[in-house]
Parts: structure tokens; sequence; C-alpha cells
């Protein structure tokens, strides 16, 4: 099989004949199947199953320091459960907030209070014409769908290998102080699975901003999740937290993370951490919301996942569910479009997604031919602001979910959509 | 002994000593008990202890309709759950949106969502010049914390026996359009125990508002939680949500609870209910800030109080508890404040408090003499918008959390302390 692309359109047709009955006997078999997802499978829910009766009586239920779990009470979690949070974070367990079951909820709870109360004295961002925001592209669509909720108006920037274009980034920033963050995925991101490079961090950390109140949300989601034991094989970004004390810019992010991919989805336990100030400021901000987290669950996560080591050796049992689930991607991709050469996609360490770009105009196509196929993908273009791909070239493929066995069948659904898409492209 | 107000200043100077003498003792004893907030005490926490082990296995997690609640998804909560939360809220379950564990929460991410985007289609509150809301008083200072935050000026409104002052209601939402709401605790309510009258509710559904987006924030955290079992000592306040679909106002109200104190308070459920409108722009608005609230702790309390019968059972061992709490409360105050005729206090059914009404400018030094002697209580002024009670002599008093032995302590405290208060005032 030839290039697509160095194709005839005598042998275009032709290809696109014989595709083309391949999905029509794909049709005939009335699959159901989805793969939309960044879901964790039944077989590594079970792998948390102990954390169902870490509490069984009354007495176990207080903390480390004597706090009865059950009633009201502790506004930024208790003690064992910011030592958990602060080892995801990279971080000390006084700079933390443990908060519910949803970082997602979190991100948005402080994008709210920027926008309502502004930071450390700032001018409100809701009280502005206009607040913008930088959004690495590929990215995650809910991160996005917050931003455009608030009104606030996304500027996608190109994600390479290292992280975020940083000469984009800064020029950005320095001269425009309706720019006030950026969102960032900084270990094996959404979706790309990229890790940021040190310099990359460090640059963040350093870039002169024109707005004073300039902040990196940094959602470190899959801080902890190796697809492979080998440390060689394991990224590991440098904290934004040194990063900006080094620079003396230690008010200027906001990091999150959470137990729901270690855990439940769910019914996890989410934290954020950022300077003294920052933290001081959200805490007071949060008692009138809240007058605490779910302390309970954070007491069975303490006792579940009591260390490093814990959590570790937890991970790679997760790691031994999904990476053959990665690996089988990788193969099939490379199986069925290698010689096609009309599609390029990542091969991640770590996270949760594969990033897959086709020849542009041909995402939206695969996505809706796998659809009626009854393969269910991410919607083209979720990766992009305001769900707009430009080029309507990138999918996210999210493999965790399906058994695997389901996941070959899906794959080899998709193989196929690519290939029927990208030759309807070239025949146009 | 006489009425205090009737003494002559040499019966007032002889009786102050006296009751500082009292005092005096009352230090000696370094006392340090705590009746500052509304929490339940460990004897009640206890009777939700098979709440702990409803779910023990994988095989537990999955709800009546077939979801894995262990995993994302499912914004408005499972089936099981809503029907619990629809009975609280004497509500449908399709028109309830199940949340995570606290109802303070659910209240101020509604009150954002007013002040960010409106409601239905109005103009967003926080982008008015001024917006107000009405605060029956003495109310629940978690409520105005809420509304302070958000800079909503706050009009405070007499609670009468009925509820509301309703004359002073419609005539002032009548006219003032930047007046957007009122808080209501319509049973039991925090702090008096008074239940708002049939007619109360009829009215507040029925007045014509200046503000085509005025909204009742209906905060029935006291639903089911009768201190007696005869149901003629229980109140039971008339649905809002029946009141305002009879006049036709039916987008008008929001109404909240939780279990709270009927479960544990740091790890129950809460949950809104309105009109079918309300509830699907509330759950489009919080899609993008949740995937789903925490649906093991759904399946928990669904699997816990399967009916209204296991409620009603369950909150009769509570009042069991509490009960006798209150009496001694009201038999302390009767026997220790009856004769000095210097204040009022309220008999309530149900709820978790009783409003005590001393003599003007005397309610902070009540507290802190109290204080000073090692009884907490809820702040003076606390029952007041902005903290700032303009009579000085309400306070909350909080029976539920000491064991009864501390009560009567504390109880002894409190009634040496409004005494010498009142005398100091009577002697200016």
């Amino acid at each position: 099989m030839a290039r697509y692309t160095e194709m005839t359109p005598d042998e275009l047709a032709h290809e696109r004949s014989i595709v083309a009955d391949e999905y029509e006997e794909i049709l005939a078999r009335g699959l159901s199947l989805d793969m939309a997802r960044g879901k964790p499978s039944a077989k590594q829910l079970d792998l948390s199953t102990p954390l169902l009766t870490e509490l069984a009586s009354a007495s176990d239920c207080f903390s480390e320091d004597g706090t009865d779990c059950r009633n009201y009470g502790v506004i930024d979690g208790i003690p064992e459960a910011k030592r958990l949070m602060a080892s995801l974070l990279d971080d000390k367990p006084e700079t933390v907030i443990v908060f519910g079951n949803s970082s997602l909820t979190v991100m948005y709870d402080t994008i709210q209070r920027c926008m309502t109360y502004g930071c450390l004295g700032s001018t409100p961002w809701g009280t502005l014409d206009t607040v913008k925001f930088l959004c690495p592209v590929p990215g995650y669509d809910r991160h996005f769908a917050i931003l455009e909720q608030f009104g606030i108006e996304m500027i996608p920037i190109p994600l390479l290998e290292t992280g975020p274009d940083m000469d984009e980034v800064e020029r950005i920033v320095a001269d425009d102080a309706s720019v006030k963050g950026i969102w960032c995925v900084p270990q094996y991101s959404n979706p790309s699975g990229i890790t940021y490079a040190d310099e990359t961090v460090r640059r963040l950390a350093q870039m002169p901003c024109a707005a004073s109140d300039f902040r990196i949300f940094w959602d470190n989601a899959y801080c902890v999740h190796d697809l492979y034991a080998d440390p060689a094989m394991q990224d590991r970004v440098l904290d934004i937290g040194i990063a900006c004390t080094e620079f003396e810019t230690s008010d200027r992010y906001f990091k999150f993370a959470s137990t729901s991919k270690i855990t439940f989805p769910g019914a996890g336990i989410a934290a954020m951490a950022a300077s003294r100030a920052n933290i001081e400021e959200t805490k007071k901000l949060v008692s009138t919301q809240m007058i605490g987290s779910d302390k309970l669950n954070q007491l069975r996560h303490a006792r579940f996942l009591p260390d490093e080591a814990a959590i570790a050796q937890h991970m790679q049992k997760h790691a031994d569910i999904i990476r053959p689930k990665f690996e089988l991607v990788e193969q099939m991709l490379e199986e069925g479009l290698d010689d096609a050469h009309i599609a390029t996609w990542t091969k991640p360490h770590g996270g949760y997604f594969i990033s897959f770009d086709g020849l542009p105009n041909t995402a939206k196509r695969t996505v809706e031919l796998a659809r009626n196929a009854g393969v269910k993908l991410t919607g083209s273009g979720a990766t992009w602001p305001y769900g707009n791909d430009p080029y309507d070239a990138n999918i996210r493929i999210a493999p965790t979910m399906p058994p695997i066995e389901e996941l070959a069948e899906a794959l080899e659904v998709f193989v196929c959509c690519a290939k029927l898409a990208a030759l309807e492209a070239l025949e146009r």
C-alpha cells in the first residue's frame, strides 16, 4: 500500500472502494463501544475496594489529631489527608487545602473567586472589560468550558514537545494586562501526553507579566500516573512552586490534583496548593462556601494510601492494567495507518490519552463515521477552545475504559474510519 | 427575688454583689464548655454508624439503574438518592439535584450563579449597581456571610411567630427591583425555632415583585428535625413549591436540604429542588463545575434511609437524645431568670436552637462574661446581618453538642452571666 497523499485519483478511488467495503462490514456488526472519556475501567476500580471498608466503626472515624471526622469542621482538611495530597502536589501540607471529590470543582471555584474577588487585592476579573487566558492546544475540554462559561476569552497556544510555545507565551503576557492566566497540564498532558521541560517551567515562573495578578493554573492531574515501572520511562515535571520561589513569583501559581484516577473517580478527594498568601486568602473566602469537605472520605484515603511507597505500588497496579491498552492502540495505529502516511499520534509514558492528528479536515468526519458504526469517540474539536479545531485534525483517544478485546475492535473501526475520512478528503 | 427592672439602685447593687460572687465562684472552676455551634453530639453520630459499612464490596457499588457509583458521571444524582432528597425537600425526584456534603456550598454556589449568569435569562446580579436581600432576623450567620462576601446589601426583616413580617416584605419587594431575594429557614427556624404559617408561605408565593428574577432561598435545614413524636407537637411548613405553583410563580424559589443533621454533618449529602426550568438551567451551569457529586456516599445514604418511615424512625432516635437537652435549657432558664424578668426565650418543637433575648445592651456582655468563664457561646450579633444586632439583645443557644451534665453546668454559667450583664446595664 502506498502513501495516500501520493496516489493518483484512480488509485484513491480504488483504495476508497476497498476501505468502504471494510466499513460496510463493520456497520453490519452493530457495535456499541465507548472511547469518549478518560475513565478508568472496572478492573482499575476494583484495585481500591479496600477503601470501602477502611472505616468500619465509630472509633475508626477519628483523625490522628483526634478530630471526629463525622462532625462539622476543619476547613483545610485533616492532617493525614493534607500530607497525602501534599505528596501528590509536590508541596508542604501547610500550603495545601483538601477539598471534595472533584479537582474540576476546585478549579472552577478558583476562577470564580478570581472573577468575583480578584487575587490578593487586585481588581476582580469579572469587573474588567476583557479577561483572556492562554490555552495550550490540544488541551482539556473541561478547562475550556469553564472559561467559556465565565466569558473569558481564550487564546490558543501551540503545545510543543517541551510544553507551551514559550516564545509565544512570553510575548503575549508581557504586553497584554488582560491576559490573566494559563491552563497547564504539565505532566502527561491531556491529551498529548507530553511533559513540560524544566526550561519551560522556569520560563513560566520567570516571565514578566503585564498583569500583576497573572495566575498559572497547574492541573497536575496525572502526577503519579506512569505507564512504566522503569524510572527511565517515567516523566517528572519540575514543580512550578519551586521554580516560582526561585524567581520570586511565588503567588503566581495554583496547583491542583486529585485521587480521581488513583482510587474512585466519582468518590475521591481533590486538593489545591499555592503560596502561603494565596492559601490564606482561599481559606478565608471558601469559609463562607463550606464548613469543611468530607473528612471521612479524606480519612479513608489517608489510611488506604499512607505514604508515597503505597501510592507508587498502587499506581503500578493501574499501569499493569492500562499499559497493554496503550500498547495495543499504538500497535494497531501503526499496523493500520503507517503505510498510508495520513496521521501522527503520541506515544506517552503516562496519563490517560493518545493524541491523534489526521490530515486536515478529517477529524469531524472520522468521529462521525465511528459514531455511525457504534464507536463513541471524544468529539472532534474538543481539544480546542470553543470546540473549534481550525485544522479539524485532532482526535483524543481514550483507551482505558473498554476491556482490551473491545478496545481492539474499537481500534479496528477507528483505523478504518480514519482511512475513509482521509480518502474522502483527498478526493475532494 | 423581685423583677430587676423594678429594683431601686440599692437593691440592684445588693443583687449585683450576690451575682458577682456566684460569678467569681464559677470563674474558679476553670471550665471549658462549647455551646457555640449547632453540632450534633457524639451519641447522635453513633446512630449512623451502619452508614459506614453499607458498601463493603465492589458489587455493593451499583445503583438501582446499574450505574457504577465508583466511576465518573451522573450530574444530578443516582435515582435512589434523588428519591431520598425529594422526600426531605417535599418534591419530586425529577426536579431534584443531589450534591456533595454541604447545603451551604449549594446555597453559595446558587447565589454565585445568579451573580454571574443571572436567572433564566435575567441580567446577572453581579453587573447591577446594587443588589439587596431580605434577611429575617434573628437568622443564620452563614446565610448573611455569603451575601456580605458577594457585596449584596442586607435588609433586616422582623421574624414574627408566623414567619417574616409579610407586610414589610410585600411593601419592599413591590417597590424595589434591586431586591432580588430572601433567606428563609421555614421550619424550626435558625435560631428562633418558629415555623412559617401557611398564610406566610402563600403570601411569599403570591406577592408582586418588582424584580422579575426575585428568588426565595428556602433553606429547609430542619425539615424532619422534630423534638417530639406526638404529631400535635410537630410543625410542618407548607411547601413553597406547592404555593408557588398555585400562584403561577413556580420559578420563584430554590429549596435546599441536607442530611447533615440526620447522618454525619461532615459527610452527608445535600440537595436542591426547584422548578423544572430552574433545575434545567442549574444542571447546565454546574456541568462545567463538576462531573458529578460523590455517588458512593449517595448510595450509602439511600441504603441507610430507604424510605420515609426509616427517616422518621431514625429522627426519633435523635429526638430522644436532644429533647432532654432542650428541656433542661428551658427549665434552667425558667428557674434562673423567670423572677428577674430580664429575658424571653423560645420553646421550639424542633430544630437545633433556642433564641434568647435579654435586655437591650446585654448580649455582647453576657457572651463576654461566659467566654471569660470558659463557656463558648455563639458570638453576640451573629443572628443579625453584618454581625450587628442594633439592640444587642439576641443570643443563640445551641444545646445539642455538650453531654447533658456539661450542658447543665454551661447553663448555670449562662444564667449567672445573663443576670450580671442585666444588672450592669440597669445600673448604668
